[in-house]
């Protein structure tokens, strides 16, 4: 079985910076199988990364390590962290974009020492893609550092009931079909408010006319505005952060 | 031998649903070369996905599987396909982005059921991935869903004979580098009539002056404008559907 | 051991040329692990090709088939090469993007000759891609072509020593931070000047506080300018081929 290691990064791919993390990759682990994820992350958008990682790490078979290097912070204090999570590995600076795998039940995670001659603003190439390597090939996580406590966790904000009744949410990602994730969960039907409309929630795209609006729950199980066969941040001029409101139907 | 599956959608990267299923196909089909092909076609552009099909699918050794995602109707009543043609194989939806393989001779296709849980917006990770891991891992065409009769086919739009003798075509792709591909062929040689210009044929860009525009026959077989050194579409004004007409050079 | 090819070309992927390439090289070497460097190098852009090849063509291990097919000239009389250097090989145009690998100690080089059928315009598809394959699959390169005496070779522009003391550079690259790279090395200390400002060296962004610009030396030895969090060509106004100069500190 060949290790699997994928990458994301925001990096972009023409500079040849990741092209320097892959040669390290397969110069310390020869057998590895890289994918690529992404590295068209937006540069230094750690919440968006977050949020990739929490839609794939565990689409993956166990034993996949998932290198994710989006790192403003590169060559300031920040900890580097390798984890252990539902049987993946994974990465990555500790600026809470490895979140989704250490909030899952029995996670560990360790601190990455730096090497000595480790460049101080490029950790992908010289600090986290070795250890990639190693957790590759089979190093045991406890040999690649010792136990951190607290590692930086970002989540998701939560929902609120407001006192009429309506769950107050917000728009936490546009994807790049201009859908609008928001943080709303619903297992039920009922209308989504958003900058003055009121959406039913419908189940598919084509529960509405070409061009119209409509929200639904999108494939990680989030209420998601969209527009049919069109752009429905730009068409409704939303932004991460935009207000939302869920009216759950009456029940019958 | 390990088998491909290669990837085209017009997902982008960055919101990591190609992750999700790269890691649906690699957990069903451990063994599979993962191939990107492009995760970059313009949104919902069922078009360019199906000219990029036709430039690609041969040219895999026999065995590979190819997924095609460019899916605006996800969760219509649309159907899902997957097709063996010249022994290769291609999982999409049945919306033209598959034509260039159900045309050629032979071609077998068959209906994908839906899975029972599959998310009604995302076929790509829950409907086609699987069936791509499965068609990767031996599974026959004909046990993956029953023989469909008339899926949609797309044709390039035919160039026809005008009364004056010319050959009147259009623009049917503008590619990275500003080249308009036209749906002209010929053998011979003759010039080429744009937006009130007359370009003659040439072999190759180098054949005129840098910065100026040339029609030649492209590395597909169809004649395109292009400007050497430059951007064609850009230079000359031309888009997807702009007509062309082709005059043949008198014969000797 | 699997043999390694990477891909860096300016073709975009959506148009399909890059799968083609891809679908050459599987059919020729089959067992060939590719991997992608990048599709996005600016068109034509042969300069910041070099510069990525010369960040990564030596990371990747011994045996490494490296294509660069950053190719505006082709179909034109210019040259093809392929290239063994430090025990990795490279293929691509005789234009200067293979120049880090052709300046090393002890490169061989042949010139390779046009496949009888080749298309005029995608040297890519029908010559290096089948050339690369070939080295892959342990073809020698002598076999490949005759010896070529004088490729083309392009130089990063040297630093010069002013009377003053200085030493003056330019910007070679801006990368997808934006940060922009010099041809300025140091050892030492000191300041860079650059529009008009002083930037002390600094070790690592976190030095500066965030949104000011900085000076560094960066992760391939080489002097950058850069902002905190920020974007320092937007910010600065710096272009390619920008005046820098070090200012080095006083020695103690």
């Amino acid at each position: 079985m060949r290790p699997i290691v994928t990458l994301l990064t925001d990096f972009g791919t023409a500079d040849g910076y990741v092209a320097e993390m892959k040669g390290v990759l397969l110069t310390h682990a020869p057998d590895a199988t890289l994918v690529d994820v992404s590295h068209e992350v937006p540069a230094h958008d750690v919440e968006s990364a977050r949020l990739a990682v929490a839609r794939y790490w565990r689409r993956f078979p166990r034993g996949t390590v998932h290198l994710a290097v989006v790192d403003p912070g590169v060559g300031s204090a920040r900890a580097a962290l390798a984890v252990e999570s539902d049987g993946r590995f994974l990465v990555g600076p500790d600026n809470g974009v490895l979140s989704p795998a250490l909030l899952a039940a029995g996670a560990q995670v360790v601190a990455l020492p730096l090497p000595p001659r480790a460049a101080p603003t490029f950790h992908g190439r010289d600090l986290f893609a070795p250890a990639a390597a190693r957790l590759a090939t089979g190093t045991p996580l406890d040999a690649l550092g010792d136990p951190i406590d607290d590692p930086v966790v970002r989540r998701t904000p939560e929902a609120r009931r407001l006192a009429d009744g309506g769950i107050e949410g917000s728009v936490i990602a546009i994807d790049r079909f201009g859908n609008a994730i928001t943080n709303l969960v619903t297992l039920g039907g009922g209308a989504i408010e958003v900058e003055g409309r009121a959406l039913p929630l419908q189940r598919v795209y084509a529960d509405v006319a070409p061009g119209s609006p409509l929200a639904l729950v999108g494939s990680n199980g989030l209420v998601e505005i969209a527009v049919r066969d069109g752009n429905a941040a730009a068409r409704l001029g939303l932004v991460r952060g935009a207000r939302v409101v869920l009216r759950p139907a009456p029940r019958a």
